[in-house]
């Protein structure tokens, strides 16, 4: 999770992003540079957004592929939802490192960004500690690796708050001295969206800018400075209070809105913020035009975004510092999704950890 | 930390609780029962609130005394106000022992609320494990104990969901198996604002109904059930978001109000909003009147609170629990809150143990 | 694991003190109040010891039943026996639990004993967190519960020098609060012999004598004092430096010993201590004889038994406490141990949990 | 800690080394290449021990010097006397770094070595936790560090089992991307002695071999690989099983020996092994002569060594594995230790940590 951030201007998600500035329907791609596919299966819902570079200067994500796994197996602690996310993490995973041109034997650097001593940041170093380890074996005792397996090593560079040292200039070192052949990376990440938080699993190959490195192009760890294919693994675990409160309001107004129009509609209609797959964030076409909120909310309706966001900040910051916040289960909701994680990083990599699922099941 | 509690009807801060319904002006008492006397030391906000029986029906927390410590130290990790905190903590403690007649050697039984598993609720274990315990060393080598320190035990019941045991059953057998002079009960709190998150202490003589039992007079602890005094400390460590959303819209309906009405004012004037010793939660002031309502916000403005409530805490939960919401860097705000905690408790009980305090500083 | 003990003098295991006391073969009962039988399957050999009043006082353990499972599951950290160990462990847990006349709906209260701060000790805390907890589900929401599970509760008393209190007060207070039909105790032990660390279970029916109040009737935990069956599941975890060099110098001596006789003994026959489960502690019939002694060791091998313990341990105790040390891979031996252990007594208590077995082994 | 290492054949610490393989009498240098000084105070006995080429290849250590602290400051759970300790290390510190030519404003790499999941390994991952970093301050926000701090960073590379990277490869990579002017080195240790056990610590200015790389000049982290200085810090927390029982016995024939010759003595003289300090290991001198071993200990003591070792060595370790051990107590052993290194390196490297004394004390 990046540091000293604003959060309050921008998201980690891709799908946030694109949901907050474009109208793009899903299926379409209407020539603007974002392209968005979306299907669903097992209760999970799989969303893939391509980028190129005009697209990328529209919403401010960097042009790639992006996947989005959303399912509620992590907060509803349902075990056989979470078996069937991590098979689907590892497909899909698969998948991408197909597209990015990793072949089977290729070594791979796992890094687990994040704070181990702040659980909502912990992400990346939980996944670390239960990803299968070879590349020790293949160089000293070749002959006891199985077939199946691949050289996969993984360490955590910690923060810098903690080490001193920039994030990227550690993975940097590392990547030198041990010359892999492609790089994954799983961070905890910022939502816009309290619905997001532990229910969304984002795949990128776009590479990543860790800690203050952003903007800053000599930090960044991607194909581009590597010339290896760089892939990342992001959750949104904390979100801003200011966040939470902003789309509260224009949720209200929007509300409002709809129910001025459609008085006749049945009032037992399920309401789009029942349905987390359905509302997620608030899109442009969500907010409450002009008419809407000067009738509904009188002159507060009437303020530009900023300014809400500005007053609202306000009332939520008095201390002075980001306000970030995450659900009082953190603990429990970070391990199980590590665990979800790791099992599918490590099928992912690993073809033949089929063979041992009873043991890798067994812990 | 009580488990499945309605949070959005009411706080666990008697503080919150008179704030939320009555006019009181400190240093007043106008007979309707509840009294209130502050003081500031040292960047320490304190707060005696009296509630007699027609106050307790008014503001909803039974009658006795509530002294509320308020403090940054925790959140701006200021180590020398943690230690000025600890030293205040110890000396209201001390009083209210006195005020509750608790003598110097009697037997005190500290008993740590909450689940150690979930962070924000560990607050209780986390205490218990720094508190000086030494009623074994009394009954078994009784030669070794020095002045100035009494018998003290100290025990963590879990929480029900991991127990299977109702907390007061566990809390009752130790009573009486061990027949403690007194009881002190450390818990982990709801707070209705964000601003009071791990930065109020409250110190009550009212007892406690831990866990499910609430409402169940069999299942309290306090002095009426076992003719002991019991006190019980607690911290604000989670806040309810829908309470988050609901005030900040207030705050800005009453934000327009102002504004409205006060065209003439600074406009640089510092907003009640920068200042957490001056706003705290909204008081029954603070709520726009009809006409401020009706002109700033229009349709929303007018509604009664209840419909408030019920439309933004459908925007918010969206997955049907309670959402209840912790800072990011609760790992370390709950470890230095306990370590104040324990800190002050093992002062008041423990008058010798200024002689051993550089010991005591070391670790 | 009993605190201050001293450990030189006995064993918590009725399979050592067997050994180290009589000539009972496997299979025998020679009327002297000590039955052995044996078996072995998937690697785990199981021993069930019955002792009678008569050899209770020769062996210096309590007459009852004694079920020990030994297996190399966990220190050969070998995941399928691990599997193979929890479901033996069932079987016989359950089996005890018919002798002791436990039917399917009691009500069992499982106590994990121990420190948990105290990794070798930290065993029966460990195991609590994992078993699955019913009794409040059962009394709060009986129509969630499914058929074949049993109404359990669990809870961990913490050791008397954290908590001040004695900790066979506490189960005391417990038990008399929830009047449950039996107890399930889980302990970490001490061994005598290095090689039964984290490689023995040993199961009884006779009751416990937690922390200091051995050789105190009142604060006995067994079916004597209350009524209700006390079943005790204990993992030797740690084992006294003094013993390990004892047994060692006994050892060296036999060996020679041997040696002496059997010259013309291929030399590469496999030696006893290579083979755990033949070897175990060095029973009556491995000391040496008058004979051997004098003529391999010289003085010290005719010194009492007593004499050369008491100058081994004068070399090995400077510091004046006992020395218990625990392998230095402790952590993950502890871990393991407790997962293999909980998973078996949930198997035992809860017949349906078969049902949920994917469940179960998702995490 | 080394992983897969012969720890029967030596020692981690120099003055072990010497001690077994020299007559060396503090105070001297006799030109055989090593020289000895002791010193104590404050119940803490410092020893300076420096080899040149020819003392190293006698003793097996490589040329430089040694410093080593012996206290039972951890061992007591003194807090006073740890107090005392970190202000040794500190000044020794100090002493050291001077003497490698480190100046004031140099800017130093800490490494933490070890596995933070291996309680008995985890010293070197603790410690790092409680440096005070600075380095990203002064590279970043330079006016906010005070006079008296210097540049300083800290990581914990992990170890290859779990990375699967050499620590070696680790450390090296982040040196070459962070170009510190010196590297401090932590690792827990092995030790001859159970008596050394969490009661010493080791400087030294020779650098070290980190992991598989022995014997591996390319692995080597030290002034002659990087031109820059590296200290480092070891303290033993494990000792093998082997090296108690074979250190027993040949103490058990000394004794056996002395007495035999001493018959006149009063038998209440302080036995050597009641004082740590004069006792340590047994050094070349304390070996009984063939005499004493013929007339006391037969045919066993009159083997050689090695014999011995392979001995004892068959009987303690049936498993097939080293059997390394730690005190039972390990966990509070490593963590107060831990915070005794941390708080002497604080104070050697940043000079005006005293004016934050109270502050650092606090915590």
């Amino acid at each position: 999770m990046e540091e000293n951030f604003d959060y309050t201007l921008r998201t980690d998600l891709a799908l946030e992003a694109q949901e907050m500035n474009v109208k793009d329907e899903p299926g379409s791609s209407d020539g603007d540079g974002v392209e968005v596919h979306e299907n669903e299966k097992n209760d999970i819902k799989i969303t893939y957004v391509t980028v190129d570079e005009a697209g990328a200067e529209r919403i401010g994500k960097k042009a790639g592929h992006y996947v989005t796994l959303e399912s509620l197996a992590i907060r509803k602690q349902d075990h056989q939802l979470q078996v069937n996310l991590s098979k689907t993490l590892s497909g899909q995973l698969r998948k991408l490192m197909n597209e990015c041109g990793i072949k089977e034997m290729d070594r791979g650097l796992i890094v687990g960004l994040g704070n181990a001593n702040v659980t909502p940041d912990a992400l990346g170093p939980l996944v670390t500690e239960e990803i299968y380890v070879t590349t020790h074996l293949f160089e000293l005792h070749p002959e006891t690796v199985s077939d199946g397996y691949r050289p996969v090593s993984a360490f955590t560079p910690g923060v810098m708050g903690v080490t001193g040292i920039e994030t990227s200039d550690m993975v940097h070192g590392i990547i030198e001295q041990t010359k892999p052949d492609f790089v994954l990376v799983i961070d905890a990440l910022a939502s816009r969206s309290i619905n997001r938080i532990n229910a969304t699993i984002q795949l990128s190959d776009t590479g990543i800018h860790p800690g203050s490195g952003v903007g800053n192009k000599r930090k960044e760890i991607s194909r581009e400075t590597y010339g290896i294919p760089v892939i990342s693994i992001g959750v949104p675990t904390v979100v801003d209070a200011v966040t939470i409160t902003s789309d509260a309001i224009d949720y209200v107004l929007k509300h409002f809105g709809r129910e001025w129009r459609e008085k006749d509609r049945p009032s037992n209609a399920l309401s789009p913020a029942m349905n987390p797959f359905e509302r997620k964030t608030l899109t442009a076409e969500d907010h409450p035009n002009e008419e809407q909120s000067k009738a509904v909310m009188g002159m507060f309706g009437q303020l530009e975004e900023a300014e809400k966001k500005q007053l609202i900040k306000e009332v939520l910051t008095p201390l002075g510092h980001n306000l970030m916040v995450t659900p009082k289960e953190v603990d429990s909701f970070i391990q199980d999704m590590a665990h979800v994680i790791a099992k599918g990083i490590n099928g992912a990599l690993h073809p033949g950890i089929e063979d041992g699922e009873a043991q890798s099941y067994f812990k």
